[in-house]
């Protein structure tokens, strides 16, 4: 791990108690802490024990910043189809900003009305890289690839139903992008497409 | 049957000799012809028995008409999003236009170069039902169906690799169209959604 | 969106706060509402906040009227295959009538008994379009498919167990039907079903 | 092996010297012969060694009867919905035959045209046994399992395309049938149809 | 319907109040009544209204015999490999009891342990028609169709865990038996294999 | 890699002279030399430019011996469903005696003849340990499984039609046996069976 | 079964009352027990009966020892990928040592952090038999394939999410592992690991 | 587009025609020439045609360059895991190149030999970027990412055989990737990747 970036506790299936002495560790250790796949009530347990850890729930994640990293001048643009993408969202956007990057947020932007995106296109495409989140078809990715020059990560969701699959139709269509540029990382997987998106927002250091 | 509708022959798998049987039997009831995926081969030697049969070689239909059917006013946009898909949409077109439907093609509108698209839709948006033939992860779909207001036909087409699984992804994407007002029919089927345009397009008589 | 049409409001994985925040804006704004996939225990905390919203139980959705659409002389049938398909035929069957569509209900036509279906095929036949609800095997799609000379839209439902895979076999069959005039929508999507007819039933106006 | 029933031999996959060694053992021993899945090349070079096994075309089979069975009174109806199907019908209907069961074949009933199958509904419900071959979305199974009170043998066929996955969801449609009596076979699998049909077919002997 | 036979009730996603009410009409009728998938709850409040219905807890079934059918001297095999294949099992038996067949249980006799099948294998060989309930892999249909004469009727369970799909494994398994004189019926279908089975069993007549 | 042990080529996709290239270097090396899946025409091909090297048809593969492994005492039992699974058996055993493994080779047992089985049973129980080859259901595999104590490795192939899906059905069938002490292999791969079944028969060895 | 072997039994889907009785005539038996997939609340009503029955916590397993087995002096190394396979794992190492091995535990060593694993790859080597357990993409078995010369047993976990599908990705990749010398059980399958690896560990017997 | 970027063409399924028509447009206007999927027979006839194009054999692609971009100091590590994975690491290498960047190659690095990948870790880990291309269980790509901090591109390739599903398995493992900083493209898309990865490499401009 390089100095002074957070350690990452994915909490899904781990009691409170093993959050808690995770991170007991890393604040011993004046890590900066990122916990992902937090519920409420995990987060209250926590809390009781931990006060200073901060719960972000629409991102159900926890952050506990032990050293602030320097904010980047250029940042990672993180679009949304529909609202209920936004966790998935949130999760991307908590994650980029822990790791020192500046983000801009451009939710509710389907396809479906293609008016809104094109209103909100002007920004996304000065962002260094651009993380898109869809669900359904996921046809998001396609028409935002083709109208920006920088690397788009898509993160498929698992909002839908029936031939959704859970996120699958929506992965396989990412992955079918006819727009170049495009690379894909796991359904509802908002925190690894951050992690990457900030290894690209972060080329050049923090002052481009 | 309705009076004056042509026999539809599936001419894959089916021998020469077969098809040549049956396109004797209707020629003598004075039957329009269609006959869809016909190989040039098979083309070949169907018309060396048969020589007032066309083949569209695009479509790889045969058609002989028999009685023309009075065409529509209003007409079926038939839209494509790459060159690959075409074969599709001449097939959908032939049928369309074999039952009597003015038919106006668009062809190569992908959503990866959504300019070309906006170019476009103020023919498609005068349609009384749109033909939408894609591959890959069948986005436009969605873009279109968002921007016009009458029935959208969705017809998965088997292009693309990998993960495309032979238009298994476009098939679910269009699915789960964000869209409103889709309907879709079977991977490459460019003949069903030309059957069920031609019923749209005919509500209300051929003047409308 | 079309002047006078309902706004929608995908109830499932919302709160009941959002909802009502959602439905009084479109209130204030004097727009008609539908809401669809609201569980009972939704409804209830909705109804405390707005008591003037209508719910249909079986049908899983909330409406209300503040412009009635005009009704169409011309009507879409809604056809099922069993009874544990009624929830989704009455999905589409609220959806068709909030968007000012006469509506024939034939329920329980499944092809198992075909007498019942033979019964009831004389009002089918007179709708302007057909909705056909069906889960397990969806046979009835193909049979009512070839009865039929009007567009017919298929509604794969997740009703039955085993390999009926929550409606996967469904939809696959129906795309598969032998029936031409068939197109199909996502399973248990009612609401798609409706929009799509509704499209088909105004064309040529409310009068015909 | 009950005395006097053929040796089956399966086809796919072996040279014709293979064959032939296997058929020359069995004619030795006086034994009937099958042989399923017989391409024509194959069977040119088989007769070219055994002059006198016959080879049926459509069923892709070889047979040679060493003792003819006593024929039953009572019949196997065998029903497919298209032409294509005929071969796997065809496969059931040599099959059953050289077990000794009298056979009726009512062949290109799909359910799309349903006045046909009605009019040979008679013939089918006199059978003892039905077997019905269909592919695309299979959906005579359904109908014919409702009209009939004997056990249905359904046989999935890879007739299809695009979504019909080669007979899978001809398959699993018919693994779903509404229809109580129906049981299934592998895809194209008339031989082990025909197999179970002419066992239930012989319960009560050959002059029932 | 043949008189006398049982109307079935699908108990799965039916109310209390539904399934009473059906019973209700069908003992008016005076007709036998069978009720499948019934968990021990509803099968409570049903008596509270019925006391009269039996239900018959393993098999998760309801029956009230209104004519008891006469019982055929030649009997059905219902074989399971494991004890959690036995309430598969027991909806067969329960069936095909009430259809009036003699029924002979032989349970947990996997492949695993090959002894315990053959000591059973005499009884089993002495059945007109045979039922095999497995989960898993399945096996157990294989090795019975190939030590009997007689027509098996696989019912795979949906038993197992990971790469046993809900039965899915079992299935496809049952499907490529190397046995030949195997149909295949749904996951978990106790009843659909009972009633093909009845059907079978009743050939020649109840004295058989 | 141990010292004396053959360097594996795995010739599907390669050229002859890629292939002709590898076995020099090897050849030079003083190595043996084993290449699995070539087809005849390239064992043809090879043996133009080193004829020294062994072709062995059934098992596709080739071989050259520069140093003999020592033979072990105990031996692997390399066991067939059918005759068509005998190609995969075989690469399996051409494997094993390469690797210095006596072997017994147990064709055709499959369990629909259970007999055959049972009169070979003896000397599979005699092995240390039992590659057993089987496709279509693959519950040979459960049955020896159930008959031994040492461990088995279970190679499915893509034996079989339908709903076999070139031997993904036996996979999954042989990863839930019933039989405790099995583990599996790739579909067709007989190569990997056998050097983990050599690994497990030299334990102790090669007197023992 | 071999003598002072423990009978096991599968929990999952058992009622207390069920595990019970058969405890109760294992324990009659002087057998030894093991059973798995028990759930702390069952484990609870078990020993509320039988207070001698040993709860296993992490592995969900129960045990209790007749006859102890001798300790095997060579051991099996369980080695897994993160802390969220170890309840798979721990099911490994309790069933081993109940079948008299002795067991190392190598966990938490994933390839992400590939110097932690090579930490310890002397531990792996010097085992006659290693279990990897990992979930995710199971990249460990490879890794560690091509690092020890001893048979490898991979079992899959259902640890991940998304594209994961309980386990069904880590599955195909095993299969497929570049490494030689590596078989594969079912998802979460411990037990079967354990029961494969104790056969090879105790070749040449407990003194080896 | 940006000026002076190749225009890309997809050779899979086009005429020497076609492709020959396209390339001579882009000639006309001095743009550079990218095609990719170009088979050896498809490669000849279009340079009889245009003798200033080259053809790639081993990447199966063609370019053409009128104006050479200038190249990065920056590099891309393009990493195979097997010699068979080399074409599509080809197709990326020619398509970073024709970009502009500089290219690393370190090929035949599989985990299952993992001290030849540790030799070349230096190089890979001087990258800005690297593309991991890996078939089968794809392992690579964990172990690579988890090594380095730049960005990482895996591409799936379609080698292997059985359950590898012409690439799904290596698709579906590296996107469960263990190791943060992986985003991943279609199979076999070598391309895709190196367009992705010429944008990073590009950020911070050539002098980097
Ligand atoms: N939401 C997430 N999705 C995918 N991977 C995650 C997520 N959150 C954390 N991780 C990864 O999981 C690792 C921690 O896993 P664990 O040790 O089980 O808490 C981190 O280093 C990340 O690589
Ligand atoms: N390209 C096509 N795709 C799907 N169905 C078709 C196509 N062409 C014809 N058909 C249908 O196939 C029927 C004719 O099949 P056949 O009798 O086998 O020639 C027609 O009535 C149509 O319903
Ligand atoms: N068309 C068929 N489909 C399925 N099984 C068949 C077929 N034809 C023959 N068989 C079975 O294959 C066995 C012969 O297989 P083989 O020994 O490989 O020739 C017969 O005993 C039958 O059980
Ligand atoms: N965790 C497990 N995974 C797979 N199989 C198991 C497991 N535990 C027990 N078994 C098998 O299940 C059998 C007992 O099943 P049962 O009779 O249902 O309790 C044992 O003989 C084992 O073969
Ligand atoms: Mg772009
Ligand atoms: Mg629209
Ligand atoms: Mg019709
Ligand atoms: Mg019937
Ligand atoms: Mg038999
Ligand atoms: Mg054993
Ligand atoms: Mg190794
Ligand atoms: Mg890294």
């Amino acid at each position: 791990k390089r100095t002074g970036y957070p350690e990452v506790i994915y909490g899904e299936g781990k009691t409170v108690d093993q959050i808690v002495a995770i991170m007991r560790a890393l604040h011993t250790n004046h890590q900066n802490i990122l916990a992902t796949r937090i519920l409420p009530e995990q987060a209250a347990g926590i809390q009781k024990a931990l006060p200073n850890v901060t719960y972000h729930e629409t991102a159900r994640c926890m952050t506990e910043v032990a050293t602030r990293q320097p904010e980047t001048k250029s940042f990672i643009a993180v679009v949304t189809a529909g609202t209920t993408d936004i966790p998935v969202a949130e999760e991307a956007a908590v994650t980029a900003e822990l790791y020192g990057n500046r983000v801009q947020k451009v939710y509710d932007v389907g396809v479906a009305g293609l008016q809104r995106l094109l209103m909100h296109i002007d920004t996304i495409r000065q962002a260094k890289v651009v993380i898109v989140v869809a669900g359904m078809e996921g046809a998001l990715v396609s028409v935002v690839g083709g109208l920006v020059d920088v690397p788009v990560i898509a993160v498929p969701t698992s909002v839908g139903y029936g031939a959704s699959f859970k996120g699958m139709t929506a992965l396989m269509a990412m992955l079918n992008s006819c727009a170049s540029g495009v690379t894909v990382v796991n359904i509802d997987n908002g925190f690894g497409a951050a992690y990457s998106a900030s290894m690209i927002n972060h080329l050049g250091g923090t002052d481009d």
